[in-house]
């Protein structure tokens, strides 16, 4: 058998292109390819049927001990696509991922893996619609990939509900019964009628500080302190989850079944990407390290004040169960047959908004020496890149050498002083006619995403993806004040229209500004300075001139320093359209404080997020949502209306 | 390239089981047995990989397309596993159907398909454990078929919930909007700046007798008529579903942020398997049938008592692409090697019980002539086998040729007299030492099952489950009382403890039921007459003098005959443990009322549904569930403690 090694030449693999204009529907051009069965994709990566499973012709998981056999290998050259603040339209990042991707691999022969989040089945029947790039640079099938994929987030949601059965549950039962009744149910006489600890109650134990190993030997006072959880209803911050658009769950009260006794409680439903299973998923590096974060996700604090873990509740062993696929990337492929990793995709404001920290290790390997891994932060670099460095790659130990700023004229002249962009209306015209001044004033947006990126020890490429009515001026200008405010380089990109090719600019330079580039990763705060200071050092780099704690912030802060939690990174939930809190303020703007109106913590994922302003965890329905033109064409069995 | 026939010998897959006494736990002989590749099985059917998608390398979804490329071929034998009335505790009717199936394959020569119910995640991490059946005859791999699958259920989740919000949405959107606005957002302008229906609008249309195809068209009335589903809230009957046992969800109060502005409403959720979407996939026929079936739900009525249906709301083709891998059922293999379909499992109260029709249409034409497909229905055969009859088979339009019912020396021993078994309390001493006269005493319940069933023109085949403990002299006494009732035959079987050699005698009878059986299917009621008179056949089946019915269950009946929907067979949901509404009512009574308390319909699936009591259609979590055992060995990845 041959043993596994960095991957073939994936010129086997690739597709040309012809490219038609004017650009069709992003559906039209994902049907119009016939994709590779997914198992040409793996062997030309040198995978075996050994170290993936296929979930039909056109996906596979990769399974992680991939990782195990590449462990003294290489890794390729790592990186990250930002963006500078975006209009509400978004400003083309994905797309300009794959089309990197396909530009690097289908052009520039070289060995290339994109690692792309996979999307919320939400908007893909909401408003959004999917999320696999656009025009000629897509991911395929685009159908699969915006839809159930290979179940990760299906086992998101079932593991996060479980876990809020559980608590509900055991509030319930200990209401009824004494310390003693509670015991004995949770630890019943086995055949031999001998009481025993089940396994995981040996954490538990351990955590109260008991070694003792026989549930007869408990004294009456250790009984109560391990089977009552006491927790307090009003500080459970784990919500239930749906992957769908339902507002009317955003605030629930439940338990009123006459059966539950009187037991009410409100609460309310998250989008499930927003679980933090979900930031678990994208921030776990091993099955074993997957079991401990889920195990000590806090749901609560005891009436004493204690933090409440799965573990405790005796459910962290069944989440991961319920996982354990969901650890394997998903292989798909973009449009011209270079390889794709799909593999989580938290929420970029109440969690990181990075895709998984396996994936990429595994692509890194694949790829091996001089070999490109391309991924994408989520939301404006102020947001998606600094997390990306000081959460994701602070745990995965990965460095990256370049980072990807993409810019469009359209959102530079909003940051010029150009009219509102809204979503679903018309763009005005200063968007569609040439406007040199508008682009020149807001480059001080883009540059202020150059510097703090910059500041990280990467080289930054800017990357202007070009829509029809751009002007060559206008993109001249843009080009001299990226190269002004310290980018390597700055190129037009044209991957929307033509794929691969129209990046083939973009990734030489990509290239060349990952072999120029070895410095270790610079982080923006150490973890061991107090969880303010770690707030003020991002403040900081939004341009803020302080902080503001409201009340209940302060007293968050407080108990989480006293749990014990102050040593972990900080995860801003902050609007991804200002470096400010507020949306309207475009631009680099400065002088302004930051107020922080609550604190929350992901224990298990691991970090804290202060919350700046108030974000939604559920969107809405419109009255006409995308849905109204999703259907199956029942002769071929093809989605139609997908966009 | 090789056409596709009915299926090789699978003599090549057989595997011959060493069995260990006593029987080791279920999880730990599933884990002794290296499974074969699913590709393989699916060879020994003559199926190449164009006929499957593999979903990890034991499980595949065989697609719908078998069917048309075995339109002209001959079907197996069709043999359907009912049961007597059962105790708490189960008296292994999956057990006997995979172990008859063991028997047929591996022992006999047959070629052999199980058709099994897929499980709800619920129990799996509740009380109940798995469902693969148990000791030596099982679904391998257990934790595979027992957790995820290939996601049906999820995508059900999914699809239900979808529904769910596009009510509460649109009721939200149509309280604030003129007749006018809405109907512009309905019909937003293309890119041409004309107003178009989407293609489902135009079923809507339809149903509203208007044929105009141009929205500029409509009169002002029309508009109205078209635009405003004037939904009442109180008449919905839509529930949302998630696949967990979280009590606290049963009774909630919804619309509770600001932003709904009041609009609050009290509604609850059901376990995922209870979804009407559940009940449309066991009972479709073909990808079509299911986009009308899905289409046609109905969630309530407007204010003027008209259905609203999931195409009112637009969303009907949405659903249909979130079902279109879950129509394709799962292949799977016994521990003996042979092969399984695991497809659908709907509620076997409020729904039918019973696995999905493709996958037994599939099956009959893989086994072919002289071959054959065994499968399960839920609930005793008053419930079980009465609704596979007159509903699963009066929309499939097959034939079976036998009927196993399954009895156990405990359960007529309960029947005769016996004291009551509590699941979790240990047995009365009355079942576990030998009491002839118990046995016969509950001998009236086989008796009574055995009339029913033989009345639907099948041969009936009962199967004595033996439990160590039982005597020959019990065993003997339910074999004359079995034959005198009418059966064609009753055999012993130990397949829990010996795999299907311990179901030899049981597959040869059935073998030589199936030879002598050519009779057409005797429906206990023709569709064409009123609800109420096919309630009351159903209640005298049971042995009911007369029906009560409640103000509500007359109000509903007289509501759906007047919608039209009286034409559709009844699914009753009534308690399992006793032919009456009284659980406690052992053995076969008499003399007795059958209230309906109210009617409920399950228009896209197409039944009606009678509640015969309280239904509870959400369980929930006892103080220790069996989720504190489960957990992955992180050295190996396999799961542990799953029961």
């Amino acid at each position: 058998m041959v043993p596994l090694s960095t991957m073939a030449s994936s010129s086997k693999t690739i597709r040309r292109l012809e490219v038609v204009s004017p650009v069709p529907a992003d559906i039209d051009i994902a049907n119009s390819v016939q994709p590779l069965p997914i198992s040409e994709i793996a062997e030309s990566l040198n995978l075996s049927p050994k170290h993936y499973d296929l979930y039909g012709k056109y996906k596979a998981k990769v399974l992680l001990s991939v990782l195990d056999e590449l462990q003294g290998s290489d890794d390729g050259y790592y990186v990250v696509v930002g963006g500078i603040t975006p209009t509400p339209l978004g400003e083309g990042k994905s797309t300009t991922t794959v089309g990197l991707c396909q530009a690097l691999g289908a052009f520039l022969d070289k060995k290339v893996f994109t690692c792309l989040r996979q999307p919320s089945q939400g908007p893909t029947f909401g408003i959004k619609g999917g999320a696999a790039g656009g025009g000629y640079s897509q991911v395929i099938p685009m159908d699969e990939f915006n839809l159930h994929l290979t179940g990760d987030i299906h086992a998101i949601t079932a593991a996060n509900n479980l876990l809020a059965a559980a608590i509900d549950t055991r509030i319930f039962h200990e209401a009824s019964q004494s310390d003693k009744a509670l015991f004995n149910r949770l630890c019943p006489p086995n055949k031999e009628g001998k009481r025993t600890f089940a396994d995981i109650m040996h954490r538990r134990l351990k955590k109260l500080g008991i070694s003792k190993t026989n549930p007869e030997d408990l004294t009456p006072d250790e009984i109560k302190r391990f089977a009552r959880l006491d927790i307090d209803p009003q500080s459970i911050t784990w919500r239930r989850v749906m992957d769908v658009n339902d507002r009317f769950l955003r605030k629930i009260t439940i338990g009123q079944g006459p059966e539950e006794k009187g037991m009410v409680r409100e609460t309310g439903f998250d989008i499930s990407v927003a679980s933090e299973i979900m930031a678990v998923l994208a921030l776990t590096t091993s099955l074993g390290d997957m079991r401990e974060r889920l195990g000590n996700m806090v749901i609560g604090n005891s009436k004493s004040g204690e933090p409440i873990t799965a573990d405790d509740l005796g459910v962290g062993g069944a989440l991961t169960v319920l996982m354990k696929d969901a650890i394997n990337p998903t292989l798909m492929q973009t449009l011209e047959g270079t390889p794709v990793l799909v593999h989580a995709g938290p929420f970029a404001n109440i969690a990181h908004g990075n895709s998984s920290i396996v994936a990429d290790k595994i692509a890194l390997k694949l790829v091996g020496k001089n070999g490109f891994v391309v991924t994408e932060a989520g939301f404006g670099a102020d947001i998606g890149t600094e997390k990306f460095m000081n959460i994701k790659c602070r745990y995965s130990g990965l460095v990256p050498q370049c980072a990807v700023i993409v810019a469009t004229i359209r959102a530079l002249k909003m940051h010029g002083g150009g009219p509102e962009v809204v979503a679903g209306k018309p763009l005005d015209k200063a968007y569609t006619s040439e406007n040199v001044a508008l682009v020149e004033a807001g480059c001080v947006n883009l540059a202020k995403h150059i510097e703090n990126t910059k500041g990280y020890g990467v080289s930054v490429v800017v990357a202007i993806n070009k829509f029809a009515t751009d002007s060559d001026a206008e993109m001249n200008v843009v080009r001299e004040a990226a190269l002004r405010a310290g980018a390597f380089d700055a190129v037009i990109c044209t991957h929307h229209a033509h794929g691969g090719k129209g990046a083939v600019d973009l990734g030489i330079a990509v290239q060349k500004a990952c072999e120029s580039q070895s410095q270790p990763l610079k982080f923006l705060y150490p973890l061991d300075i107090s969880i303010k200071e770690k707030i003020e050092a991002i403040a900081k780099s939004y341009g803020a001139s302080g902080v503001e704690y409201s009340e209940e912030a302060e007293k968050q802060i407080e108990l989480y320093t006293k749990q014990g939690f102050s040593g972990l990174p900080i995860c801003m939930a902050k609007t991804q359209y200002s470096f400010s809190h507020i949306a309207s303020l475009k631009g680099a703007p400065t002088g302004f404080n930051i107020p922080i109106r609550d604190v929350r913590a992901s224990i298990g994922a691991g970090f804290i997020y202060p919350l700046v302003g108030t974000m939604s965890t559920m969107p809405g329905l419109p009255t006409r949502p995308c849905f109204f033109d999703i259907d199956v064409d029942i002769a071929t069995g093809k989605v139609r209306g997908l966009s």
